[in-house]
Protein backbone atom coordinates (compact mmCIF):
# COMPACT_ATOMS: atom_id res chain seq x y z
CA UNK A 1 0.00 0.00 0.00
CA UNK A 2 1.29 3.74 -0.96
CA UNK A 3 2.32 5.47 2.02
CA UNK A 4 0.27 8.44 2.96
CA UNK A 5 1.09 12.25 3.58
CA UNK A 6 -1.07 14.88 4.80
CA UNK A 7 0.43 18.43 3.34
CA UNK A 8 -0.25 21.52 4.20
CA UNK A 9 -0.89 24.12 1.18
CA UNK A 10 -1.27 27.67 1.52
CA UNK A 11 -1.30 28.52 -2.25
CA UNK A 12 2.04 30.11 -1.68
CA UNK A 13 5.16 28.90 -3.67
CA UNK A 14 6.72 27.20 -0.37
CA UNK A 15 4.10 24.46 0.23
CA UNK A 16 3.57 24.09 -3.69
CA UNK A 17 6.92 22.91 -3.44
CA UNK A 18 6.66 21.05 -0.40
CA UNK A 19 3.56 19.03 -2.08
CA UNK A 20 5.39 18.24 -4.97
CA UNK A 21 8.52 17.24 -2.71
CA UNK A 22 6.28 14.78 -0.85
CA UNK A 23 5.02 13.17 -3.91
CA UNK A 24 8.59 13.00 -4.76
CA UNK A 25 9.64 10.65 -1.79
CA UNK A 26 6.72 8.29 -2.94
CA UNK A 27 3.60 9.59 -0.58
CA UNK A 28 0.13 9.56 -1.69
CA UNK A 29 -1.02 13.11 -0.99
CA UNK A 30 -3.92 15.03 1.17
CA UNK A 31 -4.04 17.84 1.03
CA UNK A 32 -5.31 20.75 3.73
CA UNK A 33 -5.84 23.82 3.68
CA UNK A 34 -7.63 26.72 6.14
CA UNK A 35 -9.99 29.46 5.57
CA UNK A 36 -8.71 31.63 8.94
CA UNK A 37 -9.51 35.13 8.20
CA UNK A 38 -7.35 36.11 5.34
CA UNK A 39 -8.35 39.31 3.83
CA UNK A 40 -9.17 37.39 0.67
CA UNK A 41 -9.62 33.87 -0.58
CA UNK A 42 -7.60 34.34 -3.67
CA UNK A 43 -4.80 31.95 -1.89
CA UNK A 44 -7.29 29.29 -1.58
CA UNK A 45 -8.42 29.08 -4.93
CA UNK A 46 -4.71 28.90 -5.93
CA UNK A 47 -4.07 25.78 -3.64
CA UNK A 48 -7.30 24.01 -5.09
CA UNK A 49 -5.22 24.86 -8.53
CA UNK A 50 -2.34 23.44 -7.24
CA UNK A 51 -3.75 20.48 -5.66
CA UNK A 52 -5.59 19.80 -8.94
CA UNK A 53 -2.79 20.48 -10.95
CA UNK A 54 -0.66 17.69 -9.03
CA UNK A 55 -3.51 14.99 -8.89
CA UNK A 56 -3.60 15.01 -4.89
CA UNK A 57 -6.13 12.00 -3.38
CA UNK A 58 -7.88 14.81 -1.79
CA UNK A 59 -7.65 18.47 -0.85
CA UNK A 60 -9.86 19.52 2.07
CA UNK A 61 -10.32 23.38 3.59
CA UNK A 62 -11.22 23.40 7.10
CA UNK A 63 -12.35 26.60 8.68
CA UNK A 64 -11.04 28.01 11.88
CA UNK A 65 -11.61 31.19 13.12
CA UNK A 66 -8.24 32.57 13.77
CA UNK A 67 -9.44 36.39 13.17
CA UNK A 68 -11.60 35.97 16.74
CA UNK A 69 -8.36 36.27 18.37
CA UNK A 70 -6.70 39.16 16.53
CA UNK A 71 -3.27 40.23 16.67
CA UNK A 72 -2.05 39.87 13.34
CA UNK A 73 -1.95 42.33 10.37
CA UNK A 74 -2.71 38.89 8.04
CA UNK A 75 -6.45 38.73 9.94
CA UNK A 76 -6.72 42.18 11.96
CA UNK A 77 -7.74 44.99 9.44
CA UNK A 78 -6.45 47.71 11.97
CA UNK A 79 -3.26 46.90 11.20
CA UNK A 80 -0.84 47.85 8.40
CA UNK A 81 0.71 45.36 6.02
CA UNK A 82 4.81 46.70 6.30
CA UNK A 83 6.14 47.38 3.03
CA UNK A 84 9.94 47.16 4.51
CA UNK A 85 11.69 44.51 6.56
CA UNK A 86 11.67 44.97 10.35
CA UNK A 87 13.82 43.53 13.31
CA UNK A 88 12.36 40.97 15.42
CA UNK A 89 8.63 39.08 15.11
CA UNK A 90 7.08 40.58 12.39
CA UNK A 91 3.23 41.93 12.83
CA UNK A 92 2.28 39.56 9.75
CA UNK A 93 3.07 36.37 12.16
CA UNK A 94 -0.37 34.81 13.62
CA UNK A 95 -0.58 34.13 16.95
CA UNK A 96 0.00 29.58 17.25
CA UNK A 97 -0.81 29.36 13.53
CA UNK A 98 1.38 27.03 12.64
CA UNK A 99 0.62 25.06 16.15
CA UNK A 100 -3.45 25.20 14.59
CA UNK A 101 -2.57 24.16 11.47
CA UNK A 102 -0.53 21.29 12.51
CA UNK A 103 -3.18 20.09 15.02
CA UNK A 104 -5.60 19.49 12.49
CA UNK A 105 -3.55 18.01 9.69
CA UNK A 106 -2.37 15.79 12.54
CA UNK A 107 -5.85 15.04 13.47
CA UNK A 108 -6.52 13.99 9.60
CA UNK A 109 -3.20 11.93 9.73
CA UNK A 110 -3.93 10.03 12.83
CA UNK A 111 -7.13 8.88 10.73
CA UNK A 112 -5.84 8.32 7.50
CA UNK A 113 -2.84 6.07 8.96
CA UNK A 114 -0.72 8.88 7.30
CA UNK A 115 3.00 8.34 7.97
CA UNK A 116 4.01 12.06 7.39
CA UNK A 117 2.76 15.89 7.47
CA UNK A 118 4.94 18.17 4.74
CA UNK A 119 4.78 22.17 5.40
CA UNK A 120 6.78 24.60 3.72
CA UNK A 121 7.92 26.73 6.69
CA UNK A 122 11.15 28.47 5.97
CA UNK A 123 13.67 29.57 9.03
CA UNK A 124 15.54 31.98 6.45
CA UNK A 125 13.52 33.77 4.92
CA UNK A 126 11.03 33.83 7.95
CA UNK A 127 13.34 33.94 10.29
CA UNK A 128 11.36 36.33 12.68
CA UNK A 129 8.51 33.51 13.21
CA UNK A 130 9.13 31.21 15.93
CA UNK A 131 6.90 28.76 14.45
CA UNK A 132 9.19 28.44 11.61
CA UNK A 133 12.17 27.21 13.50
CA UNK A 134 13.45 23.30 13.21
CA UNK A 135 13.32 23.27 16.90
CA UNK A 136 9.79 24.27 17.06
CA UNK A 137 9.11 21.30 14.52
CA UNK A 138 11.00 18.88 16.40
CA UNK A 139 9.25 19.71 19.40
CA UNK A 140 5.91 19.57 17.46
CA UNK A 141 6.60 15.87 16.22
CA UNK A 142 8.02 14.67 19.54
CA UNK A 143 4.13 15.94 20.60
CA UNK A 144 2.32 14.89 18.12
CA UNK A 145 3.52 11.19 18.88
CA UNK A 146 2.44 11.34 22.53
CA UNK A 147 -0.61 12.49 21.65
CA UNK A 148 -1.83 10.02 19.09
CA UNK A 149 -2.99 6.73 19.42
CA UNK A 150 -0.89 5.62 16.34
CA UNK A 151 2.22 7.58 18.37
CA UNK A 152 1.34 5.28 21.20
CA UNK A 153 1.19 2.21 19.20
CA UNK A 154 4.41 2.57 17.52
CA UNK A 155 3.99 4.24 14.67
CA UNK A 156 5.11 7.48 14.31
CA UNK A 157 4.59 10.50 12.37
CA UNK A 158 6.70 12.42 10.98
CA UNK A 159 6.37 16.38 10.47
CA UNK A 160 8.88 16.95 7.18
CA UNK A 161 9.69 21.02 6.64
CA UNK A 162 11.82 19.53 3.91
CA UNK A 163 12.29 23.78 2.84
CA UNK A 164 13.34 24.72 6.36
CA UNK A 165 16.77 25.85 5.85
CA UNK A 166 16.30 26.54 2.00
CA UNK A 167 16.88 29.86 0.45
CA UNK A 168 14.23 31.46 -1.86
CA UNK A 169 16.36 30.34 -5.28
CA UNK A 170 16.89 26.95 -3.75
CA UNK A 171 13.39 26.29 -3.39
CA UNK A 172 12.64 27.64 -6.75
CA UNK A 173 15.36 25.45 -8.39
CA UNK A 174 14.01 22.33 -6.53
CA UNK A 175 10.51 22.95 -7.37
CA UNK A 176 11.15 23.84 -11.04
CA UNK A 177 13.22 20.28 -11.43
CA UNK A 178 10.18 18.64 -10.03
CA UNK A 179 7.69 20.48 -12.71
CA UNK A 180 5.79 22.93 -9.96
CA UNK A 181 3.71 25.52 -12.46
CA UNK A 182 4.88 28.60 -10.20
CA UNK A 183 2.10 30.69 -12.24
CA UNK A 184 -0.52 29.20 -10.00
CA UNK A 185 0.71 30.04 -6.97
CA UNK A 186 0.63 33.44 -4.65
CA UNK A 187 2.86 34.21 -2.41
CA UNK A 188 1.40 37.98 -1.55
CA UNK A 189 0.54 39.19 1.65
CA UNK A 190 -2.06 41.84 -0.14
CA UNK A 191 -2.60 40.15 -3.66
CA UNK A 192 -5.98 41.82 -5.57
CA UNK A 193 -9.08 40.20 -6.27
CA UNK A 194 -7.57 38.52 -9.38
CA UNK A 195 -4.73 37.44 -7.75
CA UNK A 196 -2.39 39.56 -8.23
CA UNK A 197 0.70 40.66 -6.82
CA UNK A 198 1.62 44.17 -4.73
CA UNK A 199 5.41 43.77 -5.50
CA UNK A 200 6.07 45.53 -2.58
CA UNK A 201 5.40 43.79 0.52
CA UNK A 202 8.16 41.53 2.17
CA UNK A 203 6.91 38.27 0.83
CA UNK A 204 6.59 39.62 -2.81
CA UNK A 205 10.20 41.19 -1.90
CA UNK A 206 11.61 37.58 -1.17
CA UNK A 207 10.02 35.83 -3.71
CA UNK A 208 11.09 38.19 -6.95
CA UNK A 209 14.54 37.89 -5.62
CA UNK A 210 14.42 34.23 -5.10
CA UNK A 211 13.46 34.22 -9.17
CA UNK A 212 16.33 36.79 -10.54
CA UNK A 213 18.79 34.79 -8.14
CA UNK A 214 17.75 31.28 -9.73
CA UNK A 215 17.62 32.94 -13.34
CA UNK A 216 14.01 31.20 -13.88
CA UNK A 217 12.11 33.83 -15.42
CA UNK A 218 9.12 35.09 -12.31
CA UNK A 219 5.40 34.13 -13.65
CA UNK A 220 4.33 36.31 -11.19
CA UNK A 221 1.29 38.34 -11.96
CA UNK A 222 1.52 41.90 -10.64
CA UNK A 223 -0.74 45.10 -10.27
CA UNK A 224 -0.77 47.50 -12.74
CA UNK A 225 2.16 50.01 -11.92
CA UNK A 226 4.19 48.26 -9.61
CA UNK B 1 -2.30 43.42 37.13
CA UNK B 2 -3.53 40.66 37.91
CA UNK B 3 -2.24 37.15 35.84
CA UNK B 4 -4.69 35.67 33.37
CA UNK B 5 -5.13 32.38 32.75
CA UNK B 6 -6.98 30.36 29.56
CA UNK B 7 -8.85 27.89 31.36
CA UNK B 8 -10.63 24.75 28.46
CA UNK B 9 -13.88 24.32 29.83
CA UNK B 10 -16.11 21.33 28.74
CA UNK B 11 -19.05 21.57 30.79
CA UNK B 12 -18.20 18.15 32.55
CA UNK B 13 -16.72 18.04 36.52
CA UNK B 14 -13.26 17.79 35.66
CA UNK B 15 -13.19 21.07 33.92
CA UNK B 16 -15.02 23.17 36.37
CA UNK B 17 -12.69 21.73 38.90
CA UNK B 18 -9.48 23.01 36.88
CA UNK B 19 -11.44 26.14 36.52
CA UNK B 20 -12.24 26.67 40.05
CA UNK B 21 -8.47 26.13 40.57
CA UNK B 22 -7.58 28.71 38.20
CA UNK B 23 -9.28 31.30 40.09
CA UNK B 24 -7.60 29.90 43.74
CA UNK B 25 -4.34 30.09 42.15
CA UNK B 26 -5.02 34.04 41.49
CA UNK B 27 -5.47 33.66 37.86
CA UNK B 28 -8.11 35.87 35.95
CA UNK B 29 -9.92 33.51 33.85
CA UNK B 30 -10.34 33.36 30.49
CA UNK B 31 -12.70 30.58 29.98
CA UNK B 32 -12.49 28.74 25.86
CA UNK B 33 -15.16 26.37 25.01
CA UNK B 34 -15.70 24.07 21.50
CA UNK B 35 -18.34 23.08 19.34
CA UNK B 36 -16.45 19.87 17.73
CA UNK B 37 -19.61 18.41 16.21
CA UNK B 38 -20.36 16.78 19.64
CA UNK B 39 -23.97 15.16 19.39
CA UNK B 40 -26.20 18.08 21.17
CA UNK B 41 -24.95 21.19 22.83
CA UNK B 42 -25.96 20.46 26.43
CA UNK B 43 -22.49 20.35 27.13
CA UNK B 44 -21.71 23.76 25.86
CA UNK B 45 -24.74 25.20 27.86
CA UNK B 46 -23.66 23.71 30.81
CA UNK B 47 -20.02 24.98 30.23
CA UNK B 48 -21.75 28.39 29.63
CA UNK B 49 -23.42 28.32 32.85
CA UNK B 50 -20.32 27.17 34.67
CA UNK B 51 -18.41 30.05 33.33
CA UNK B 52 -21.02 32.81 34.73
CA UNK B 53 -21.37 30.99 37.82
CA UNK B 54 -17.71 31.60 38.54
CA UNK B 55 -17.20 34.98 37.32
CA UNK B 56 -14.68 34.40 33.95
CA UNK B 57 -13.38 37.39 32.85
CA UNK B 58 -14.46 36.24 29.36
CA UNK B 59 -16.49 32.66 27.91
CA UNK B 60 -15.38 32.17 23.74
CA UNK B 61 -17.03 28.98 22.01
CA UNK B 62 -14.89 28.18 19.29
CA UNK B 63 -15.86 26.19 16.37
CA UNK B 64 -13.99 23.17 15.06
CA UNK B 65 -15.45 20.94 12.42
CA UNK B 66 -13.27 18.12 13.98
CA UNK B 67 -16.95 15.78 12.76
CA UNK B 68 -14.65 16.12 9.14
CA UNK B 69 -12.06 13.67 10.26
CA UNK B 70 -14.26 11.13 11.58
CA UNK B 71 -12.89 8.10 13.44
CA UNK B 72 -14.97 8.24 17.25
CA UNK B 73 -17.88 7.68 19.33
CA UNK B 74 -18.10 10.95 20.38
CA UNK B 75 -18.20 12.42 16.83
CA UNK B 76 -19.47 10.10 14.13
CA UNK B 77 -23.04 8.40 14.61
CA UNK B 78 -22.23 5.40 13.12
CA UNK B 79 -19.68 4.37 16.38
CA UNK B 80 -22.12 3.24 19.37
CA UNK B 81 -21.10 4.80 22.74
CA UNK B 82 -19.96 1.62 24.65
CA UNK B 83 -21.81 0.83 28.19
CA UNK B 84 -18.69 -1.45 29.45
CA UNK B 85 -15.19 -0.63 30.07
CA UNK B 86 -12.61 -1.73 27.24
CA UNK B 87 -9.34 -2.50 27.21
CA UNK B 88 -6.68 -0.24 25.29
CA UNK B 89 -7.46 3.46 23.90
CA UNK B 90 -11.65 3.66 23.92
CA UNK B 91 -13.68 4.32 20.78
CA UNK B 92 -14.70 7.83 22.35
CA UNK B 93 -11.30 9.46 21.78
CA UNK B 94 -11.57 11.81 19.26
CA UNK B 95 -8.03 12.01 16.88
CA UNK B 96 -5.51 15.00 18.02
CA UNK B 97 -8.15 16.62 20.17
CA UNK B 98 -6.63 17.87 23.35
CA UNK B 99 -3.75 18.72 21.01
CA UNK B 100 -6.59 21.31 18.48
CA UNK B 101 -8.22 22.52 21.58
CA UNK B 102 -4.41 23.82 23.56
CA UNK B 103 -3.68 24.82 19.88
CA UNK B 104 -6.12 27.40 19.99
CA UNK B 105 -5.69 28.17 23.91
CA UNK B 106 -2.04 28.94 23.20
CA UNK B 107 -3.09 31.51 20.51
CA UNK B 108 -5.70 33.10 22.81
CA UNK B 109 -3.40 33.35 25.76
CA UNK B 110 -0.44 34.58 23.42
CA UNK B 111 -3.20 37.65 22.60
CA UNK B 112 -4.19 38.21 26.20
CA UNK B 113 -0.18 37.59 27.21
CA UNK B 114 -1.57 35.24 29.39
CA UNK B 115 0.15 32.67 32.15
CA UNK B 116 -1.26 29.91 32.04
CA UNK B 117 -3.33 27.15 30.43
CA UNK B 118 -5.52 24.74 32.67
CA UNK B 119 -6.90 21.80 31.77
CA UNK B 120 -8.89 19.17 33.21
CA UNK B 121 -7.80 15.74 31.76
CA UNK B 122 -6.95 13.16 34.14
CA UNK B 123 -4.77 9.93 33.93
CA UNK B 124 -6.32 7.92 35.78
CA UNK B 125 -9.84 7.65 35.14
CA UNK B 126 -9.38 7.96 31.08
CA UNK B 127 -5.44 6.04 30.96
CA UNK B 128 -6.54 4.69 27.32
CA UNK B 129 -6.70 8.36 25.86
CA UNK B 130 -2.85 9.07 24.90
CA UNK B 131 -3.09 12.95 24.84
CA UNK B 132 -4.48 12.97 28.74
CA UNK B 133 -0.76 11.02 30.33
CA UNK B 134 1.57 13.81 32.23
CA UNK B 135 4.15 13.51 29.22
CA UNK B 136 1.96 14.38 26.61
CA UNK B 137 1.00 17.31 28.59
CA UNK B 138 5.10 18.24 29.13
CA UNK B 139 5.65 18.17 25.80
CA UNK B 140 2.61 20.14 24.18
CA UNK B 141 3.95 22.67 26.96
CA UNK B 142 7.52 22.89 25.59
CA UNK B 143 6.12 22.95 21.55
CA UNK B 144 4.32 25.99 22.99
CA UNK B 145 7.30 27.60 24.16
CA UNK B 146 9.15 27.33 21.25
CA UNK B 147 5.81 28.39 19.37
CA UNK B 148 5.07 31.50 20.33
CA UNK B 149 6.32 35.14 20.93
CA UNK B 150 6.08 35.12 24.52
CA UNK B 151 8.26 32.19 24.98
CA UNK B 152 10.67 33.21 22.43
CA UNK B 153 10.40 36.46 24.59
CA UNK B 154 11.47 34.45 27.52
CA UNK B 155 7.75 34.87 29.19
CA UNK B 156 7.04 31.14 28.70
CA UNK B 157 3.16 30.09 29.16
CA UNK B 158 2.66 26.96 31.48
CA UNK B 159 -0.07 24.08 30.49
CA UNK B 160 -1.62 23.21 34.00
CA UNK B 161 -3.26 20.21 34.35
CA UNK B 162 -3.60 19.87 38.25
CA UNK B 163 -6.11 17.18 38.07
CA UNK B 164 -4.02 14.83 35.92
CA UNK B 165 -3.20 12.46 38.27
CA UNK B 166 -6.22 12.72 40.98
CA UNK B 167 -8.89 10.29 41.25
CA UNK B 168 -12.63 11.13 40.80
CA UNK B 169 -12.86 11.51 44.39
CA UNK B 170 -9.88 13.93 45.20
CA UNK B 171 -11.34 15.87 42.12
CA UNK B 172 -14.89 15.87 43.60
CA UNK B 173 -13.38 16.88 47.18
CA UNK B 174 -11.05 19.56 45.94
CA UNK B 175 -14.00 21.33 43.92
CA UNK B 176 -16.52 21.31 46.32
CA UNK B 177 -14.07 22.84 49.33
CA UNK B 178 -13.77 25.73 46.44
CA UNK B 179 -17.60 25.79 46.04
CA UNK B 180 -17.70 24.34 42.63
CA UNK B 181 -21.93 23.59 41.82
CA UNK B 182 -21.57 20.20 40.09
CA UNK B 183 -25.24 20.08 39.49
CA UNK B 184 -24.27 22.93 36.54
CA UNK B 185 -21.70 20.17 35.01
CA UNK B 186 -22.57 17.08 32.91
CA UNK B 187 -20.41 14.47 32.20
CA UNK B 188 -22.43 11.76 30.07
CA UNK B 189 -21.48 10.66 26.76
CA UNK B 190 -25.33 10.74 25.64
CA UNK B 191 -27.20 12.72 28.03
CA UNK B 192 -30.57 13.92 26.76
CA UNK B 193 -31.94 17.00 25.62
CA UNK B 194 -32.78 17.89 29.52
CA UNK B 195 -28.87 17.38 30.03
CA UNK B 196 -30.20 14.79 31.89
CA UNK B 197 -27.64 11.84 32.14
CA UNK B 198 -27.88 7.85 31.12
CA UNK B 199 -26.52 6.78 34.00
CA UNK B 200 -24.59 3.67 32.14
CA UNK B 201 -21.75 4.88 29.66
CA UNK B 202 -17.82 5.26 31.18
CA UNK B 203 -18.13 8.72 32.00
CA UNK B 204 -21.43 8.82 34.16
CA UNK B 205 -19.86 5.39 36.10
CA UNK B 206 -16.72 6.79 36.63
CA UNK B 207 -18.69 10.17 38.07
CA UNK B 208 -21.46 8.41 39.93
CA UNK B 209 -18.33 6.11 41.96
CA UNK B 210 -16.29 9.24 42.43
CA UNK B 211 -19.51 11.21 44.21
CA UNK B 212 -20.03 7.72 46.41
CA UNK B 213 -16.50 7.60 47.48
CA UNK B 214 -15.89 10.77 48.57
CA UNK B 215 -19.31 10.96 50.49
CA UNK B 216 -21.27 13.67 48.44
CA UNK B 217 -24.54 13.39 47.55
CA UNK B 218 -24.62 13.55 43.60
CA UNK B 219 -26.67 16.11 42.26
CA UNK B 220 -26.47 14.83 38.77
CA UNK B 221 -29.90 14.49 37.29
CA UNK B 222 -30.44 10.97 35.54
CA UNK B 223 -33.04 9.81 32.79
CA UNK B 224 -36.48 8.09 33.82
CA UNK B 225 -35.54 4.69 34.34
CA UNK B 226 -32.16 4.68 34.95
Amino acid sequence: MQKKAVVLLSGGLDSATALAMARADGHEVYAMSFRYGQRHDIELEAAAAVARDRGVAEHRIADIDLAAFGGSALTDPDIDIPETASDGIPVTYVPARNTIFLAYALAWAEVLAADAIYLGVNAVDYSGYPDCRPEYIAAFERMANLATRRGVEGEPVTIEAPLIDWSKAEIIRRGTELGVDYARTISCYQADEQGRACGVCDSCRLRARGFADVGVADPTRYQPGT
